[in-house]
């Protein structure tokens, strides 16, 4: 199809941070977001869908967990020369969508969205260039049971999913808590945003470097295991401990609000933020769920972004990766108020609500503990081609065994009996069929049962042997193919 | 969140071509692909996903029915310099997954996938940037048995999402007939291959222009309405004759293939695609598809590309357009043979078939056709809120109703009664939950039946509105609250 010579031959490669993904993970994630996808639609939200490019001014500068604005998006110009962009997340386009429908839409208004967005980042371990987040919004409410409701979604998706209530916490704290302790330690002005920057990724790193790390990394800095310095925020001895009372384990929600009522006695968005947890938890424990959510105030969630109320999900079960070291899997869904988003494209302030899910993330998270149910989809009857003279004949048989429902194929390549077989076991069958110029002859057809067949060699038992030998293989009239091959099949149901 | 000043405010747009997808479109898209999705694993492929970005020139210049080659993608440079693009269909991908991945695939792969793609084209009526693609690809098979499977895949698919057999046709052909007639009319040579592109668009506008002017487009020209003139093909009358003769209703399939061994008599390429189109036809008719499966010579299907037969099927009822227009819709799927994709990574030749369903067309015409089945997921219960302290008691209600596997919710904005009675219509909820304080104090809640309550104006016997009303807004005990809800859902059931 060249128009000149033959050209230079690309490689078959995928670009770094792009996964293909494999027949069983897409059944086991589509199970997954079923599953999903139903408790969302009990609590109301409806589906919506935005395409995947949208105009780079459209889409903003929220990207959340980057400091740099504009960096991580894959961009191109269209035709008229204006800038477009693949959606980085889920948020960005539901806030076009909420500005350029806002008259038509119910309000509030409740949606859920799953779909794949793309970052232009440096891959990593457990960072793709593509992924598929899961999100659910409220647009509209400024209630705290808005969000409320959304940390009690994420409690009832995870058992749902088959997480037992007590392997799974979800954690709940307000942005203007930290503002409010920004505030308490004096950092409160413009010139001082870049300090409250690092304070915010040191606290942020406690789970990696524990509380006395964080306090390095606050104060003076921190030598890494490699020797690394980092530059600390160098703040005083006071403020570093007022900080790191965030991390101190209080178990009772009433003493954690208590305690943070006295911290931030001065600060008046602190207390705003300390009152907004204080509701939220009255909304928990009406509703029940005090088992299943805790108050961390030390859940910073990106830097930017969120303004109001923020929360996130996390097995609590030990999580180990293939070679058993523990991992650190981070939190499977992660949420919170964000009410500048929508006030970008119009005059009004439009206050909002959401929560994501990392499908993969996630996705992993079950698997390494079990959760993901056995594969059901079997593999196809496969109709063995012996003369191809007659593929008419076999191609009739694999079209029978459909119509009744099975799932069956023809052998479509060139290769004999034995790769015929080899390709059967590949795909997973339970059985062949076989039809050889004897067995047309006789008006017959043989079915071989591979599981039972695999088993044979390993009998040792004589009779048992023959009896066995008889299931694995047996010969039925055409008219009866369906009929023995459901009989096969019914042997191996999982 | 902005560093400086008040940015200029972005607009609220999409981008030209790209559209946003409602709640109902999603569902009934679902509910389409979960019926295509059947089918295809019921005749054995397997699922695969691929990225949507893809090295640009992996994806290389196959995009079907495009002259120009590289045109219509969008692409954009990685940080190492390397071109980009979103895939323009699923074809390209998976040349590329089975080049990368030929040692370990069982042989013949057979593969279906579901995705959006990506065109760059100029967006109009039915052309969109975005679009979903459902496709299954047999890699491996040369065997014809591969390409009717596909065909008979295409009517059990049109079948099981609701179309009646007689409702739609599959038309069957070979590219290597038009090659033969490219032959035949002494247009083979190099040189010749711009007037045969011509000569293939002028076939390929049959449905639009009829016979006489495709005749035109294959001889002089011709001037449309608006007085345009297209320049023609300059073939001598026999060539003209001959080729049309392709359009020739003949409805034996016997005879049609007798009239193409007559017409291909000196042709060796064209011999060889009518003897495909026996053997095809062969396999249809062992498997008792004769009645939904057509040879046509006529399907063009894309202008490069193919290399064997090919086919599209197409609904047959004449659909009209909202207005009541009569519309072509074209064909709802596609494919044919392509033996040269992966070849060109490896030096091995890889025959491959195809077929490729054009999901928002189909759905289209489906909806036209009244087979979409009505929309099954109800409105969510609304628990009204009456009194905003008490706003934890009222989202108990909807975790209760919500915990019974009741699709519920709390209404979650500020506004008064009557916009919550409007919010729920609008949501299309059967039913809302009421607790005002008189009831709290009797320990009640009402339920108010709004499909009920929107009759009671209509009803002239005062017996009769009076039973209705009773029916319509009714108090029970907090207990039974979800016994209640249950029992008007009940009511409404579809």
């Amino acid at each position: 199809m060249s128009k000149k010579d033959e050209p230079v031959r690309p490689e078959a490669r995928l670009p770094k941070g792009l996964f293909d993904t494999s027949a069983s993970e897409l059944r086991a994630t589509a199970d997954m977001l079923a599953k999903i996808r139903e408790v969302f639609e009990r609590y109301g939200f409806e589906p919506l869908d935005t395409p995947a490019i949208e105009y780079t001014d459209a889409l903003g500068k929220f990207l959340p967990d980057q400091d740099r604005p504009n960096e991580g998006v894959f961009s191109f110009k269209d035709d008229d020369e204006q800038w477009l962009s693949l959606r980085y997340d889920l948020t960005a386009p539901l806030a076009r969508y909420v500005a350029e429908n806002y008259q038509s839409l119910p309000k509030p208004f409740r949606r859920y969205q799953v779909g794949p967005v793309w970052r232009n980042e440096k891959p990593g371990p457990g960072r793709f260039r593509q992924f598929t987040q899961f999100d659910a919004d409220t647009v509209g409410a400024s209630s705290v049971a808005a969000d409320a409701e959304l940390c009690m979604l994420a409690a009832d998706t995870l058992e749902a999913l088959g997480v037992p209530r007590g392997q799974y916490v979800v954690k709940v704290s307000n942005r203007k808590v930290l503002d409010g302790f920004r505030e308490t330690i004096g950092l409160s002005s413009r010139e001082q945003d870049v300090r409250w920057l690092t304070v915010m990724r040191a606290l942020d790193k406690v789970d990696r470097l524990g509380v006395d790390g964080v306090g390095a990394l606050l104060g003076a800095g921190r030598k890494d295991e490699s020797g690394d310095f980092t530059k600390g925020a160098e703040l005083d001895r006071a403020s570093i401990v007022t900080l790191t009372s965030i991390f101190e384990p209080v178990d009772d929600p009433t003493d954690k609000i208590a305690q943070l009522d006295i911290r931030l006695r001065d600060s008046k968005v602190g207390q705003e933020g300390r009152a907004e947890i204080e509701a939220l938890w009255s909304l928990f424990s009406a509703a029940g769920y005090e088992d299943r959510i805790r108050i961390d105030p030390s859940v910073v969630r990106g830097l930017e972004y969120y303004t109001g109320p923020v929360f996130e999900a996390e097995l609590t079960t030990p999580i180990k990766d293939e070679r058993g070291q523990s991992i650190r899997l981070g939190s499977v869904v992660s949420g919170g108020r964000y009410d500048g988003l929508v006030e970008r494209f119009t005059d009004e302030k439009v206050p909002a609500t959401g929560v994501s899910i990392g499908v993969s993330r996630l996705l992993y998270g079950l698997k390494t503990l079990g959760k993901i149910p056995a594969e059901t989809v079997q593999g196809p009857v496969v109709v063995l081609v012996l003369d191809r003279d007659r593929i008419a004949d076999y191609q009739k048989m694999a079209q029978c065994l459909r119509e009744a429902n099975i799932r069956a194929e023809l052998y479509l390549g060139e290769s004999g009996m034995k790769a015929q077989m080899k390709y059967a076991d590949k795909r997973g069958s339970l059985c062949v069929v076989i039809q050889g110029g004897d067995e047309k002859g006789r008006g017959e057809v043989q079915i071989k049962d591979l599981v039972i067949g695999a088993t044979l060699t390993s009998i040792k038992d004589r009779d048992d042997y023959l009896k066995k030998q008889a299931e694995a293989q047996f010969a039925v009239p055409e008219a009866k193919l369906v009929e023995a091959v459901r009989r096969v099949l019914a042997r191996h149901k999982a």
